[in-house]
């Protein structure tokens, strides 16, 4: 039987954690109802998950061309190519949230290209999933397809960065074996 | 957008369907209470239907050491890895309803790696899914390792027919575009 | 010294066959001078056995605009690219036969790209081979181009369906270590 | 030709930087003699450069059993996997700094195999490279592996956290066509 | 349909040719019946194809431990690794005929690990499509195997010289577009 | 620790090779400084070593369009795609000394993609590489392209002889563990 444990590595628990790292934790506690295990995961290392939540921060909620549900899509998307259990639980229940959609959320994390997108959209994550898996595969003509769809370069970046990020995030969710939490299975169906 | 329809090519109605397909399609819809789309969209030509389904039930309805739920792991996991959004969404759906666990079916459509299985289960998906993704990996070594899992030879010929039936079906979704009934995603949750 | 059996699992006397199957082989045999393997391997589970030659004959011999030697073509390709050896020496025997011409059937073998194919196969193998090996790739854009050569959507479902069975034959033959009769290396030429 | 701009996106001037990274940005020329082009391409979403310097010291500053050598050597191997220009050579240089041997560099460049490495060393880029490029081929064996080889949880997780940090920093350096310094070519030699 | 040429290049005539290759193509035609078309094609460049013909030479009639069927069945197993159509239907005629076995010859060329081969011979393919297709996953280890497999240094020499000469002639086939003479496809039936 | 030796299988010392070889090693030492390794390596073997130089004057000595910075760009990028360390370390230095232009050696020998080409050199490379890595791939369209970008049928002839030599050249390496010269680290810059 698999480990049931939430990573491989130590997971502190939170009322030891900097207060900086509790408080935002614990206000995401609040919101969402229960703590996601990355947080905790993560705060084996402070430093490293404050600079996480930092870049989270700086590119999932800026002011962007692409709405929240986009920026999701292209997160369940490339974690689905990386095969990232937690990305993919983690991120499909908030996409099924954001899009007010549970077949979307379902279809973009089995297989994108089967989902209802816009041409946009597919654009989108046909670019994001390249740029995740084969990164050096990505090159000016790639962009000029994104332009076609109507994505500007600050659209461009935006899917660029969302892709590089998920793809340390999905790397470390690998390494420490990062178990979703049950309740993101339901959530937004 | 993406189209709509649940194939690319025609689909009969039901009630031209001849007798014997439209009884069976007629039970499916009783029990379960919607018609899978695969149904519809493999009666285009009446004789492949037939034959799948004696193929399919030869496989997933026999006497077997695997359980219900183990074989549609092994259908759900097969699947995942040629990215079918009908036979995953569908099959997921039964896999929830079969082990009674919304958990495990996610994990086993994300990546059977990150699922709880016991030993015997992990061997059996590490063999569907290589002889489904490279057969021409699989040799007398993986037998051999899934003897030592404590499954027989019947329960090897059981995963194999599974992972070879739908390594057919997931090429059929593929090339029909077939669309996953909506009723899917809440199934067994 | 690798097993020269015919099959890894036991395979049963065709005196000892549900009379249906006893009748079916004894009638190849008549007709071909000796039993494919594929039959005797297959039954042992003769439901197996049924479903899979009920299903072969309904994409192999129906009316088609795909010439006999056309499907024995794709059957070959497809199988080349799985590394399958029964599969690829008994169905490159076939083509061999049907095609009467020996250097085609070895060529489609070895690499269909260097085979002298009208352009309307060289779309259809080109098809083929995407759908069997990575079938996620095929979408509306496939089925257009086989239009273009002049293939119509019941020619392309032909093509689809003999790929798709033929994913499953290769993937039994692999699981089974069946090996080709010796027969088939000198047939049709 | 190719274009010879740092990035395909704009690229701000130093001093129109938040101060902060302004500071840092002449820190590092005071103490390099140039401006890494990362710098300044990174810099047109300050918020994004923050995040990525605080993550980079979070990883390659902290204390660690791994030695600043051993550390480029994971940013060298990985970020070579996905043949990324920048992180290739601008590592490549501080590899040959800190390790005080161009030859090493320079083989860690092309293939780490073929680097005279210790077992220890090999090991680590052994798990770091397929961190990098198949994240879902890592588990419990890896870890094992590097146990064996010495490496206690905390060294596991900081060859984790660089080979994730680089992937991320791959993806940005791909998705901006970055382009190296002139600069590095000659460091350490 | 395709070009019915035997190479995409100019190919001189016979008479043409300097005398030294003049007669070694005689040479050929008399022992052989026909001249093999790749002597025509690579003779665009008289001193290539001495080169070639002098490395040939040197690694396949030279005294070694592998004999010449077992030289032919590296030749051909690597060949079919990178589906070159010359290749292996001149070396599977070739191999018919040392070995005296058309199934042997046949199986090589589908799938050597289908034919029934020592476990010295299975490991001499094993290492050689190794270093054919994926050249930098051979080290030490690879060499150990085949000493165990009762290999030595210069046998393995033998296979690896073997593998890179063929590794380039699949190039120039694939270069040239070279065609398989018909009389090949009977050879050693 | 890796071995040190410049090769896994025996060298012979210079003084001990026949006349001919003995005579082009001191004239490249001579020339150069020094003996590059692949000499003393290969000349284990005095008929393949010969039959070695032979190919490589006849395809790298010719009079052709292609410039001998060109053709070493094809040297560079073709072994870099088959991360041989021996070809590339020693060719990139070849390619700086040609070029005088250490930047563009280390981004051709990193990813030719990244470095300042012309169209023509793009072109160049983007053939030798597919030619390099997936031979099957290699068809009439890509010749097509090549002369497009203003290369005749005899550069395409070279580009793809270079690139086959190559492969061959790469396999030797790796099968030798062919170590670098320490001096080709520092040349040309």
């Amino acid at each position: 039987m698999a480990d049931l444990a939430i990573s491989r590595f130590p997971v502190p628990d939170v009322v030891d954690l900097p207060a900086d790292l509790r408080a935002r934790i614990l206000a995401v506690q609040e919101r969402t109802g229960f703590v996601p295990n990355v947080f905790l995961a993560l705060a084996h290392r402070p430093d490293e998950l404050r600079a996480f939540l930092a870049y989270h921060d700086a590119v999932m909620e800026r002011d962007s061309s692409l709405t929240k549900a986009e920026r999701e899509m292209v997160v369940v998307a490339t974690s689905a190519a990386s095969n990232c259990a937690y990305c993919v639980v983690a991120h499909a229940a908030i996409l099924r949230v954001r899009a007010r959609d549970a077949a979307l959320g379902d279809l973009v994390a089995v297989n994108y290209r089967s989902a209802p997108l816009t041409d946009r959209q597919r654009a989108m994550l046909d670019y994001a999933v390249t740029l995740s898996v084969t990164p050096d595969n990505v090159g000016p003509a790639d962009h000029a397809l994104l332009r076609l769809a109507g994505l500007d370069d600050e659209a461009i970046w935006d899917i660029s960065a969302i892709a590089a990020l998920f793809a340390l995030s999905n790397r470390m969710a690998h390494a420490l074996g990062l178990r979703p939490n049950a309740e993101f299975h339901a959530m937004g169906r």
